[in-house]
């Protein structure tokens, strides 16, 4: 979905080819039950809800002006599997079903309160994190590290070009970190 | 879907992450025809078919080893809604229904004719091109600026985490470049 | 030489790190006469200027405002070996010295005609040019396919962190193509 | 200077674009001490002695091979001003005269001490260090915070073209992290 079909506030909001990749690498399937973790505009929620054959996402975000833009973007989009979580993960998470896929895009400084809480509901969570900055890299990479898991993590920069007259000029956006964690069978090794 | 999952020969592959940008930026919806010309191993072809609501992908490539290829991932994954077409486009885009949706991977060549073929045969095709080569890139912006149309042009360039004992060293995947032409209504400017 | 130490206006500069990579594949040796085409700022005239072994440096620009940063800086850095020429190329370079290297930084759309006269001037110039828009990469290109020319073609792209808060938020800046071109011996194929 | 002139082994290589900058904001000026420490192949270390103004370059390396290599090199390009140095940092440090400017490719898990070791030397030396591996980059990035320092934190990724045909295929070289550390004048706050 194109980023221009969203309506956008002052909330900072994940590209469409982030979007694209990190929903790709979710791979949501039939009756899921997805989490979108600190929702943002809603952008990752709304396309995973329409475009995919999940079940049901669940818009989780704490901050007021935030779930206000979600609830316009699934009203405009006509979207009816989508519920808006307003409140800080992962304390507010426990009114809600158990997830399958979860999506990562803020964590609030409680990124390994959150991983926790979400293995511990369900073991089996596929779990794909977004990070921008260094420092959510590097508390997920010792996370990983700490509980002997394995993930996959790719670095997805995207140009995209500007007209200029009779040029196309490429500008750079930001390079994001998208991390994919498979959790291993029960019973089996990490 | 994972590169893992399909079966692959010496025949190049578009890697997931730039499948998954280019499927986004095609959008395929409910019962659209959508072509995949220089399907190579079908990778692009057989994820159309499998997680988007497309009708019917028909997946156009000449190389016969190649059309063996897309044929053994199409049983792999139990796809149904897939056509191999073995031969050169345009010419062998005579037999098929015409396109709502071209994904365009490689052109032999042929990159003008085969564009021409799509929007005189149904002038609202949405179509999304896959550069690798500067040449490609340099053919497409050509067309556009010769028809006055215009394109949303990304380059999306994705670095992977390979595992060196505690190390993960970030090692870069090929540029590409994704041209996405959406047509202007029949009756306004180009 | 870091992008705040010159001094700017509204004229587009390019980023520390481009010039890093331009400059060492001019590689300016003892002595060398060197354009700057489209010096813009002037920052690669200056710091090649300032921080190579070559002998004098042309800074060639049309511009009013931008011949005026350019002196400014030269000041700036009490630089003793740099020329600004103000006037366009390739008219303006008949009354400079003949090159040994050439930066073509900008060519307001005459990028043909100042290769030629910088090759017929000087057939064993250096020249590296650096491409932030497609169209200027095509023009290079197809000059090169036409002359039977080969060049090395890099593309270079930076993300710079950017303190916010805690974190270090990874920005992405604009992808350049840095061509470099390497004429042949004379009496050798091209 | 380009990566074909050096003689190489099967010691990892900074790569020419990546040298370029890494060097470009080390700004090794005139009589400068510097190390190149986790020399490898050298192509650093002999960089910065051949094309900058610096009065002396130490190449610290543990690797027999390497060693060897940096040696062919030296004499390879005539350098006079460049001695290898056997041994692990920081320990081998100690039989050396302090440093200026100091370049830090690889620390073999004792990146701590090694920065340690430096700033004890000498306070006002400038650092920069190439991480490929996010654990790298991770741990200089928790130095910087424990010490209240700040840094200038790059990466840059290179794609080269490669002939094929009458294509240029672009391919992508791995990102590196480049970070810039310019300690605080002494007496002033960290």
């Amino acid at each position: 979905m194109r980023d221009e079909e969203f309506i956008r506030g002052r909330v900072p909001m994940t590209k469409s080819e982030v979007r694209a990749v990190s929903i790709s690498k979710l791979e949501p399937t039939e009756g899921d039950i997805v989490y979108d973790i600190g929702a943002g505009t809603g952008s990752v929620a709304v396309e995973m809800a329409l475009t995919t054959r999940c079940g049901h996402v669940y818009a989780v975000e704490y901050k007021k002006e935030a779930c206000e833009l979600i609830r316009r973007n699934r009203e405009h989009f006509h979207v009816n599997n989508l519920t808006v979580v307003e409140g800080e993960a992962p304390g507010v998470l426990e009114g809600i079903p158990g997830p399958d896929k979860v999506f990562l895009g803020g964590s609030k400084g409680k990124l390994r309160e959150i991983l926790d809480w979400i293995w511990n509901k369900n073991p089996g969570t596929r779990v794909v994190v977004n990070a921008a900055a260094l420092e959510t890299l590097a508390a997920v990479s010792a996370y990983l590290r700490e509980h002997r898991m394995e993930a996959e993590i790719v670095c997805v920069q995207v140009a995209r070009a500007r007209r200029l007259g009779e040029y196309h000029l490429m500008e750079g956006q930001n390079p994001v970190y998208i991390v994919t964690i498979e959790p291993p069978e029960p019973g089996t090794e990490g």
